[in-house]
This record gives C-alpha cells, structure tokens and sequence, in this order.
C-alpha cells in the first residue's frame, strides 16, 4: 500500500484521479491540497464524490505531505506553479507524477518559445522521464519525476509510433488532424467554453500554435533518431470528453492494411491498454477508460492512422496512474479496468 | 420606416434583436451601443453577422440617439443599468422597448424584495405597460416605455391565461415546472454554463426564490381579479435555447380534452404567435421563431398544460419587435416569420 | 464466488450490468446470451467491452446455463419476452434478477390493463419481490425471483418514502414531474430517439399514462398501508443517461427545510446508495454511479423533493447487482464503487 | 412570382426549403409532394411549419405539377429515385434543381463505379449543370436541369478553389478532413445516428470510400484543367448541423498568410455568400445561414485552409434556392438573408 497525495484538487484531472485511486487496492489517497480559502471537503469541490472520500482540501508543504507518510504525489497544478512547487517535493524524497507541462520538453529553450516563460527548475528537467509507458516503459520504475503526457501528443504518439519507429514514412510530411472534448480546456469558465457559445459548433484552434506540437515531435524524433515534424490541428467539439485523432502520413513504399494492422498487433502486444482495431475506432468505446483505441487504413497511396482515447483518463488521470503502478511495481492495470 | 438602436449591444437577446431586424421591412438599426473599448463593429463581436450589418458598436448618449432620428430603442442592458439609462431616453422623446426586468414589476416594493435593490425609476415605472401582447393588447400602441416579458413567464402566463381568466382552476394551487436551454442564461461565462458543468446534466435552480415568479402571479392576478400564487421551478436543460413548462392546476369542475382544446383555440383565435395543438410541443418545433405552442390535456382529474417556445426569440427578441410593430401600427407579425 | 449469466445481452443494460460485473470480486460473466445469428463476440456488439471480456453470445436454453454451473441469471429481455423464458430458468434452480416490467406489478389484471397484454406466469408473478433493497432489503435476501425496479419509479419511490411512510403528506395529491437522458428508450432507432430530432429539444410524452405510474403507486401503498395516487409526467431530455424528478407535495402540517432533511437522513442512514444532500442535486453528480441523491426544500407550503440518479446503473443494472449481492450474502457494495 | 414545388416532403431539406422558400418574395410553394398514405398536411409530417403553410402532402406526377401552373420543381427524393423521376419533368417543360446525387458526376461509369448502380438516364445527365453558383455561375441562368451539389463538396471545392485555379498546389497532395453534424446523414433512424450511439461520441466514417470524393475531384479538375486527386476524410459530430473541413495543401511556392487571404478575398468579391475571415470560422456562426465562411492560413510551409458552413442551408437547401434565383433572374440573395 502506498500513500499518496494529489496537489491542486479542483480541476478535472484532480477529480477523474481520486477516482481513480479510490478503486486502486495498492494506493491510498491521504490528502489533497488546494490554496483555497479555509479546508472545503473534497465532496464540497466535486459533489459527484459526497459519500466517497471524507479528506478536506489543505493548503499543505512538503514537509507535511512527508509527516504524513506520503510516498508519491500527485501534481495537477497549472504550469508555471507546478515548476515552483515540485522542487520542494523531490527534496525531500517524494516521488512525483507531474500533469502539468512543465517537465514534458528536455530542451529548456523549446519551453521558453512555445510557454512564453522560461524554465527556472533545469536541474530536475534534466532527470524527468516523459511518462508514456508504451515508449518509455523502462525509464519509468526508477523515475523520481515524471512527466506526465499531454492528451493529444498520446493519440499522435501512439498513432504513429509503428510507423514512425519502423522507419516506414516520410518523417516531415506527417499531418495530425485531432478534435477533442470540451474538458480538455480545464474547469475555468471562459466565453470559448461557455456553453451556448460551444455547443452546436464546431472549430479549429491553435492552427500552427498549440503547445502540444512540441512534445509530439520530441518523442517521435526520440523513435526515428532523427527530427520529426508535424503538422497539428486541434479542434473543439461539442462533447464533455474524447478525443479523436486522424493522422495523414505519406510511405516510403507500398503497404496493405492488413500488413499495417499485423505491424500495430505486433508492435503493441505488451501494451495492456492499446487496442488495435479492425473497425474505426469511436471515442465512446474508449470514454471513461484508460484504453486507446486506433486503426490504420491505406487511403490512395497514403497511410491514415484513426485514434482515439478519454482525454481525462487514458489522456491525463489514467496514464498517471499507469505510470504509478510501473513505479511502485503494482500491476500495470491496478485501479485502471 | 422606423430608425431604431439597440442599447446594449453584446449579448444573446442583443443578436437576435439584430437578425430579426435586418429582415423587418420597417426597421432600419441606426445604432448599436455598447460601452466598450473603442468601437469595434457588431460583427467583431457576432460573427455570425459578418457581411450583414455594417455598424459598429458605440458609446451614444440620449442626444446622439435623437439626432439620428432614432424613435425607438431596445434595451439590452442588464437589470439595475436600465432604469439608470431608460429615463434619460424617455425624456427626449424616444420610445423604449426594455428587455430587461426593471418595468416588469408594477410594485416598486416587489422588486425591492425579488432584486435585492430598491427602484429608483418609480415615475416612469408607473406608466410602463406589460409586453405581453396577447394580454395587454390594447395597452401597447400608445405606450412609451414597454417591459419586455421575461422568457419564462410567457409560458406560464399564456399557458394558464385561459383556466384563469374563466375561473376555471384554483388560484392558489398552480404548479409550473419549467425547463430552459442554457442561452437563458446569459452571454457571461460562469462555472454553472461551463461546457464540461452542464453538458449531459439536468438539475433544478432557484428552487422557490427564482425571480419570474412575482412577474408571472402580476400578470395572472390581472387577469384572475384576485390575487394567484404558483409553484414556479426551473431546470437548467443541456441545450442552447428553448424552454418547456409542464403546468399543474386543480379545476373547479370536471373538463374534457377537447372542452379544454376548444376553450384555449376560442382563447387565442386572434393570437397570430400562439399555436394550440393537439399533440404534446417539443421546443424543436418553435426553436428560432415567434411562436409559442401549447397543448392542455386532463390527467387524473388535474389540468396540465404543456407550453413550449424559442426562450431568444419568443422569450425576449422576437416579443419585443412584436412589440415595436404594435407601438408603430406595423403588421403585428412584421419582421416576425 | 458466484458464475453469472446475462441474458439478452445486446442492449444497454447488458453492457452496463458487464462492466459492473467485470468489476465485482465475487461475481464471474460465465454467460451472455442472445438469440442473434451466429455466435459473435460481446465485443462485436460492444466495442467498449475489447479488450476486457472474450465470451461469445451464445442462444442458451435453461439446461446450457445449469451445466456450465450459474448460478443467477440476470434477465435483460424485453418485457413479454422474460416471462416466456424465466419460468423455464427457475424450475431448474436458477436465481433471477429480472430487469424487465414483467415481474412488478402484483396484480395481473393491472399488468394487463398497462401493458396491454395478459400475464401467462402468474405463478411465478406470486412469489417475486420487488427489488428496491432501501424498501424490501429483507425480503431480498431469500428470493429466488427479483422484479428488478424501473428507472423513473426510484427516484419517486425513494424520494417520497420518507413522506409517505410517515404519514406526511396528502396521498392523493402527488406531482411527479421527471426528465430522462435518452438511453432510457432503450437501443432500438426510433424517429424520437433519431439524434437531429432529440438533440436541442425538450419534450414531455407518455403525459397521464406512462406504464411507470402503477408500479409507482403500488410500492407506495405499500409504504402508506393504503392507496396512493400520483400523476407523473416524463420528459425526454438532450443527453446520454441521468433522470430527474420533481416531485411535489402537500403536507399535512407545517414542516421545515431542517427537520425534512434531519428526517430523510434519518430514514436512509442505512442505505450507502442514498445521498440525502443539503444542495440541489445535479444528474452529473450520479452519473456512471450507484448513488441516488436527493434534497427537500418547503415552498410556499409544499414540500418538494428533488432526486437524481444514473438511469443505466442505478436504474437499473446497478440496482440489480445490489440486489445480487443481498441474494448471495455478499457486502450491498461489492462491485458498486 | 415562380410557382414551384417540392418533390418529396418528409426529409430535412425538404422543410429546410419550405422555411426558405416562404419567406422568398418571388416564390410560391403551390405544391408539396409525398408518396405516403392519405394526403397529410405538410405541418403534420413537420410540426414546426404549422401555421405557415397550408399545403397538403400529395402524390402528384408531372402533368398535375403542370396543371398547378408550377414552372420549377425542387427535387429532395433519395438518389436513384431521382432519376427516375425527373425525366418525365424535364419533358413537359418543367425546370428542376435536383438535391439529389443523380445528375452530379458527368461520367455515368464514375457513377456506376461510387453508387453501385448504373445511371439510366444519361440523356438528361448530359446536359445537367452542376449547382454551385460560385464556380459555374454563368451556365445556371440557362439551365433546365440543375445537379445541386453535396453538402461536404461545397466546403472543399469552394475552400480549394483560389489554390486549385490559380495553379498554386500540387493537385495531388491534398487532404480533406471534414467533420459533419448529424443532419447530414438524413431522417431515417440507424444505430450510428441512434442518440445514445452519437451524442457524446466522434468518429471519422466512409474513410476512402464515401461518395462525395469523385464530386469534389470532378470540379477541382475543371478548375484546374488537370485531373485533381483528394483525400477526403469525414467525421460525425455530436452536434445537429454544420461542416468544417480542414484542408492541407502543398505549395509549389511560398505564400504568406496575407498574400493568401487577399487573393481569397478577390476571387469571391463577387460571391455574396462567401466571407472570407481573417479570424478561424466556427459552424455556429454560419448556422441556419446560407454563408460559407472560410480562412486560409501558412503553417510550417502547407497552406491549411478552413471553411464552416451550415450543411442543410448552404449545403443543400439553400444552395438551391440560389440555383433558382439565377434560373429565374432573381436577386441571388432572394429569400436567403
């Protein structure tokens, strides 16, 4: 049994991981911190919780997560706080599951140009583990810090993993086209994400901007051995959570779809949470989950990869979750079927 | 022709005004004020506008109104702003058509009570009239200052004007549960209108203290001749607009459906916006239109009433210009289909 | 541990009654039929079940099921259907979990005035218990046939016990008003349930005959010792799951807001499933959960109860595993949190 | 004043028409066909229309259509259907837009090939017109046939048309992933446009094989004078109505965003139903409109282009209303602003 905390309890991650980890038969949720006013119940914050868990949130240092026995924490505060926070917590010898983005890209000089700040904790950038356990899965036991993936990059990452790693396209011709769920913009109202303003709609965002192409191209550089680029479309839909990725890739030379399905099988045999599939893949099937779901379908000469997976489970509360049980040496599927 | 200007600008009513205007054949929008920053145009703020209206959005005071011949304005701006603005309009001259809920309540103690601060426009309080037309008819050609009727009470009114007025049920025992879709509450955003909130969720609201319900017993106490009570409960609905009240009423004396059905096609048989029908309405039927639909049918010896109707355009903007064509002697359903 | 079978396993509650099942530590899916062709895997009908179950629906008769040594059949039939193949079931020793009408209403002659066809298992009819656990928990445990409750009688039932077992209220003049997601139609296309006709719309059907009205009113009776009446009107609302009801009553003596809740939590405070809460419960809050939750506020003399629940769990399949657990002496939570 | 009728009452672009074609000045709706039973009014089979139209749904043949002194026919019966029945309107004199498929793709081999049925009317495809008016404006006025173009090609068409004419891409390196609200799959119920199946979910569909991609390459190939090749995507959107197609396009040589927006700008200067943005368009603020709202961007070296439109007006129906008002010399935006 290890105990653990969650740091920065309002959000959507914050709610999606204590559920999470209520279910989880290794973990034991003794606290979760918040810098509001007073010490509100969780349940107050999240009454989906009432009857559930009887923690109250505390604004709480790292000394007394220690006190309290805490091994391993939690982080879902926004970026910029959590590089402020998380030194604190490495040390004194927590273990750290980082949602933010702080950690994610190894080059400081990448977060300064795409986060607008530059990064003031290079010392433990430089030992954090990018927590995709598909790519990374044996950095991952050892790690004090990980870096918690971003919801799209695990759709395009996995997606194109196989092929990219393969060698089998055009390593700068690739085009990610990705829709996804209104939770995926946080819990703080704004006129985007106002309801009468988003729903029956439909658009792109972010065209050529979003902070997540970075962190696609580190990982898939890190298979090819060589620089990738892609191209990245992130769109908002009309629905609490999914998201939906469609990637255009371009072959070196010429393959069949079942070749390409034998090649995903293969290749994501040990991953208990991928499901390579026949049919297109809905994000339905894979809400509330941790699985990620994809296909890959030869259209014209091109290779399309179909993904899809819950931005708030398998996108951000699940794999940190994931990424715990490799830590701890728990089974990889604890708490997450 | 009639040059008019929308006082107020920004929000949702302020937009379906807009629309419905373009397409009146006696209206033409001379302004669209707002205070904001410089002037950006209408279509800056509305999207959906572009290509349809070239003004922009400026900070016009009463004088500047009158010297663009305008003759009448709407008013978009929220309780406690209107009555601060209104009389300054009235004294030049112009006619206003208020949308919000500062002349709706003919007692300046009620509202005190509903709205938490005291009126402070009782002068012109005294002579504003009521904007519901197919009530207070004869009342709205000469009127300078009309209170645009709140979105819920059309459908409770108008749904029980004709048991009321006949004397046909309890006055002092009339249930209305009323559903709304989410533009009912306004453009700003707030943690109850956030996408992720609402979305796929159902609850009650101001359970006993929403403040239509004062708006809704003046109007039935007009036309009962003593004083009505209600019940009134609204639910926030995950939909953009409409809104659904099932009304609850104790008869006097046993009724058939089509006694029922016959009473209220006599009742509305000059109503050109009121469509009674002998199937259950689904708001889907009237959402982007001036109509309201109802149906009455008995049920274990109760009268329900089952009232459907667009919550922007027969709820706010499509009643005003009804309205405006009453004041000006156009067709009443000018601009309107 | 105990083997399970489902019977009819193509539509919602089926794959609802899965994941809870896959969850459940005392419990194994050692059957799921259906009378399809061929023998598919669930996870054809059920993309969301790859990955996590490998059984084939399979056409079982009563000896099959006996032989692969189940020991409960949980029936997820239309209603007609059930009481054609659970006679058979039963005579060989199966325990059944009903989940269609068939087995709820005592009185066939009212089965038949509902439903619109006659009962042909009375026999059976005689001995089944109504499986609400928070109103029959002992009468639970020795049966051998659960007519496992509908989805909008719960939220009435529980939300009016309190008052209708102590004697409260007026029994004879009970408003039910409810708000359903549409997954309660069921999985069958329907031009109602098409998504551009339900989407961004709101209506009332089935207005004063509902086949839910007696099954309401006889556990009522049973509560009060005498008849009771109500009228209970639903209403197909734009979202997946989650139901709504506002129920409205008339005390007989002046109560308050305090004493009704001290009241409710007094009634349920042995029932894990029932959250009696100081605010207006929201569906969302219950979603993909076996809680019902519920509040009681007095109005203008009335007592209102507002109630929400998950119509797919704790409508339905959740309630039956709760109702398996009691049959099989396993804790009322197992597999439910 | 045209006297026209609608072929085939019951779907959405059928009511889509009526709504427009009532408020048209020059138009008038003599006649509403249907081959249901009876002769229902037009406002049974669509509720919202009542008190608006009078018509009754009636099984006319062409020599009835021409007795009604009816000079234009609108056509909304499925494909195949189509063809069978304009050719005997053709015949007596009759003019006809055509919502179908049948008259779109000029080679019948092509047709055959997508639709899996051979054209038996290639007399009258011969001489078809393709309906977009932006690009084949100067054939419509003559026409006697027009073939109104798909809901999903008038995006990419009229999104690619200032690249593909002006030579300025490789026409074999384009991506078209578009993304479509349900009204677009039509009124007949199916479990994939079941509401519990699509709300809350996404998921591409027709992937390399949906039958709008030969009407998309047919056009773009006239513009180019070469064959053009498209991938082309689409996606199901929880959400009523509107496309948004992301387009990705090779150049041949460099372009910045403002040389691109200016040339978009000057190629539609004269088209009044289309806005080219310089912010991204989302579908709601082309909703219930006939505009067509695009804008066009350079992201690391592809041009993206990005276009919303509302996929039942601009689509279909009001797409052929402005057919109809170059058939009869009417202003182009007649009836539709």
């Amino acid at each position: 049994m290890t105990k653990v905390a969650i740091l920065g309890g309002t959000g959507y991650t914050a709610v999606e991981l204590i559920k999470i980890l209520l279910r989880h038969p290794q973990a034991e949720i003794a606290a979760v911190t918040s810098r509001q006013e007073g010490t509100p119940l969780v349940s107050e914050s999240h009454p989906s919780l009432a009857g559930r868990i009887s923690l109250r949130m505390e604004n709480l240092d790292a000394d007394r997560l220690v006190e309290r026995g805490i091994q391993c924490v939690f982080g879902c505060l926004p970026h910029g706080a959590s590089m402020s926070t998380i030194p604190g917590l490495l040390e004194r010898g927590l273990r750290v599951v980082d949602l933010s983005a702080d950690y994610r890209l190894r080059d400081p000089n990448v977060y300064a140009q795409w986060y607008g700040e530059s990064h003031h904790d290079t010392a433990n950038l430089a030992h954090a583990v990018y927590g995709l356990p598909e790519i990374y899965g044996d950095e991952i036991p050892p790690a004090r810090l990980i870096a918690n993936p971003g919801c799209y990059p695990q759709t395009a990452i996995l997606g194109l993993a196989p092929l990219i790693a393969g060698g089998y396209i055009d390593r700068k011709n690739i085009i990610i086209d990705s829709k996804s769920g209104v939770s995926g913009a946080g819990r703080t109202p704004k006129l985007t994400t106002h309801f009468p303003e988003c729903n029956e709609s439909l658009a792109a965002y972010g065209v050529g901007n979003h902070r997540h192409t970075p962190e696609i191209e580190q990982t898939l550089s890190d298979l090819a051995g060589e620089p990738v680029q892609v191209i990245f479309t992130p769109h908002l839909i009309p629905m609490d959570r999914g998201i939906f990725s469609t990637i255009y890739t371009e072959p070196h030379r010429s393959l069949t779809d079942s070749q390409l399905l034998e090649m995903y099988r293969e290749y994501y045999r040990n991953a208990p949470f991928v499901r390579v599939t026949h049919q297109i893949p809905a994000t339905k099937d894979s809400a509330h989950t941790n699985f990620i779901d994809m296909t890959v379908r030869v259209v014209r000469g091109k290779i399309l990869v179909l993904v899809a997976e819950d931005n708030l489970v398998r996108g951000a509360s699940g794999v940190a979750v994931q990424n715990f049980n490799r830590m701890f040496g728990y089974h990889e599927k604890a708490g997450l079927l």
